[in-house]
């Protein structure tokens, strides 16, 4: 790949209930599809326990690796959601009420309503710049080039369009997909060399198994459409020339 | 987390697909369940990019902290399958055909379809341990605490039974879910209470939406079912002292 101008990201989903297996993690499917919108590029995801100690490691050795981190989980009202606290201790800043988002849960709630879980909310990175919640108030937050998110899906979601403008992106990364009634096994050799002579697009091969059938993925991805549609053309060429059927892509 | 015997594990994801976000991984969620049955705790799971120095750094990383490292994905016949010759690196082993695996696949095929790209797939550590699959043919192996599955969630849900016997596992972890019709702040004190009155349970609170109702899912996990079922009990007295609904689970 030579995106020239690659900006980079890393996700940490923290959350004993995904390492138990209890809850398949969807969150990284939204950010990645939607930080590649915006030309970065997810270069790792780490999956973590509610462990102090462990989302300081982990997040104070990511932020230096990535452009971006974003953490979802953990900043809830319960005695499991320890991110806020965490990230003020990774960056070694005080961690206490933040006013404007104290301003905000205290209008969000009724007048009697604000009790001591809304409130822990509202505790953070007392610098901390938010992230505005329109689905349930509570605000995510962001210290440098960490974001820190909730981890119910539909409200990370409703959360991720505010950061569009904050966000400096690279070039968009594109890609194409061209489902195939194969097996990699008959094509591993002809993709190989299509890879070998498109070294700035990025190939991936995925079997899968649908509706009692076998196929293949064939993926490109690049952040330059005319490398991307030149190998897109030697790809179908190919296809075409060993007669393999084309299978209609969900 | 009081576990005497705390077998535990990590999970290495090797897939640029997950990375885009393309493929949603359900790999983890198979793994965790079942290993969690075998008594073995999944402590951390990377998702990381085919890229054999990552996987070397990842995998020599990790295998050092865990008892069991399992990687999923890249152990197919394309150019974008390095996990086998990865792995011998990141040991030092010799990487080539292993014979054991070769005459699986020469036997699997039909006389003429055993391809180069298939016979790719009996190249690995040669002094590997097979793992059998049951549904494709094509090998996975180990190398000491280090389990290489692949990524296919049907074939790695058929290939991990074969495990069973060589994996030592601890005692087997319990769960517990009670899901309420309330939201997390208006319980969370009393859940912290409880978690402070019963350490040797672990404790998750997971707010939910579903069918258009707000919920929380309260998730008791220990390894010692004397005292989940003290803290269950401590919660049902909580729960119907507040007269919240209990909410039936999936």
């Amino acid at each position: 790949m030579t995106n020239k101008k690659e900006i980079t990201a890393g996700i940490i989903i923290i959350g004993n209930e995904v390492l138990s297996g209890r809850t398949k993690d969807i969150n990284t499917s939204t950010l990645a599809k939607w930080l590649n919108s915006l030309g970065i590029d997810v270069k790792e995801v780490r999956v973590i326990p509610d462990i102090e100690s462990k989302i300081i490691e982990t997040v104070n050795s990511l932020r230096k690796q990535f452009n971006y981190i974003f953490t979802t989980g953990g900043i809830g009202p319960t005695h499991d959601d320890i991110t806020a606290e965490s990230i003020s201790k990774a960056f070694n800043l005080e961690y206490g009420f933040h006013k404007e988002a104290y301003l905000i849960l205290e209008k969000y709630y009724k007048p009697g309503e604000f009790n001591d879980g809304r409130k822990k909310m509202a505790k953070m990175p007392t610098t901390a710049k938010l992230i505005l919640n329109p689905t349930s108030g509570a605000p995510g937050f962001y210290v440098q080039n960490v974001f820190c998110l909730p981890g119910v899906p539909s409200i990370l979601q409703s959360m991720i369009g505010g950061l569009k403008n904050i966000l400096i992106g690279g070039d968009p990364i594109l890609n194409l997909t061209v489902s195939l009634r194969t097996v990699e096994s008959e094509i591993a050799k002809s993709i190989t060399e299509i890879q070998n002579n498109n070294t700035d697009v990025e190939i991936g091969s995925y079997p899968f198994f649908k509706a009692g059938k076998l196929g293949v993925s064939i993926v490109l991805r690049s952040s330059n459409k005319d490398k991307l549609d030149a190998c897109n053309s030697e790809l179908i060429k190919f296809i075409k020339s060993k007669k393999i059927e084309i299978v209609k892509d969900d």
